[in-house]
């Protein structure tokens, strides 16, 4: 038997600041979508950084539905639409009327959507790390979409993910069967630019939380000691490190 | 009003392959821990890579406990145990010898161990996008998880996801109220060495998958036509991508 091959060499301080650099520029896409097509070698690319995320138990239990044909996201767009509108309803006075204004999908503008799926069932009924959690297999596909998004980024593509959706519906859509499930809905293309900031950010839905208040120590709600604050005090002092390494 | 502000510049092909590099060299770290301590700037720098995850209408749900106190870790250890254990029973013949021999964390070897929550109730009953499919809250958390994790692969750092444990036992130890998911506990360290492929896949396990069966067309298992086949014919071309950039 012969024993597994370590990695060699190290990852240098530019390669770690484009990663910060590429993570500080990602947004949610919706409405700066451009028709032009994706190259093959590109799209190719963003496949395999998604393939490669961590997956519990190593079972990979992703699929990847690209879906290019005009009459099916027509139909998505429809139980968007549907989805939309109940949605709007649940909101009330000045957020109803705030929701109604945001774009919140680019289906239709995008050439390329792709549904990121979760087979339950791949690898048989036990899998190591899912014996206790049953949704790691999902949180695995959820992981392939993050390794997605960020590789489109650097590659100066958007994406977008569409929620407002009734799942079922998707199922049906794409005849999807029952062991599996749709995680992530997304809209892939070349876009007119990036915003700075998250547009919910922009518009004043939610502000962006200090990190500082979402550390806890030891346990939930859990204050440093005097020797712990010391990462606070860090935390607190690198406020202007994401947008800074953003701008570079 | 004023409008928001576009992103200038644009990621070159050296950042877009540092990005490539650090997917694939990431894994799953569980015996390769060193003791000593996260310098604050580092730790600070990877929360931050966690917090600029994308997040469902923008709630941020997300908190961090960092964990060092030995008791707790302890007291999580055990939990890990008896989930374990119970976990081994559920294989049989060469797979459970085979899984009694696996490590699968390194709660007390690793200095840090984070936490990663979900907190279901921030910013009220009804968010943007969680309107029809609830998990979306959770999936947020999972993408800050997959932010932290490529940010300690390109900091030098091991990160190992325990999800063997019982979901209560873990929010009883850590005092989580109950609108609050613990989404991934995680062991994070320095490390002696990363393995080239992933240790489930070196002990054959389960193999790595062939990206180009894992692609579909407009619908689930959706053949491609004469023009959709060229993506696959790049996949295929593309097969040791990973490990070319890997070892760049």
């Amino acid at each position: 038997m012969t024993l597994p091959e370590k990695q060699t060499g190290e990852i240098g301080d530019k390669e770690r600041d484009a990663l910060y650099r590429i993570i500080f520029s990602r947004r949610d896409v919706r409405g700066q979508f451009l028709a032009d097509p994706i190259e093959d070698q590109v799209l190719s690319r963003i496949l395999y950084a998604a393939h490669y995320a961590p997956s519990v138990g190593f079972m990979q239990p992703w699929n990847f539905i690209l879906i290019r044909s005009i009459e099916i996201k027509e139909k998505i767009h429809q139980a968007f639409l549907k989805a939309h509108n109940e949605a709007a309803e649940m909101f009330s006075g000045r957020k109803k009327e705030l929701y109604r204004r945001f774009k919140l999908e680019g289906i239709l503008e995008s050439p390329v959507n792709i549904c990121v799926t979760c087979d339950t069932s791949r690898s048989g009924p036990v899998v190591i790390g899912r014996t206790h959690i049953d949704t790691m297999d999902r949180y695995s596909s959820v992981c392939a979409i993050q390794n997605l998004w960020l590789a489109a980024r650097a590659e100066g593509l958007g994406v977008g993910w569409v929620s407002i959706i009734d799942e079922e519906k998707l199922k049906t859509i794409l005849d999807i069967p029952a062991d599996v499930v749709p995680v992530g809905y997304l809209c892939i293309g070349k876009v007119s630019h990036f915003w700075q900031k998250p547009e919910l950010e922009s518009a004043g839905w939610l502000p962006r939380l200090a990190l500082d208040k979402l550390v806890d120590f030891e346990r939930w709600n859990g204050q440093p000691d005097l020797e712990q604050s010391s990462i606070l005090h860090q935390i607190k002092k690198d406020a202007d490190f994401p947008m800074q390494i953003q701008k570079k």
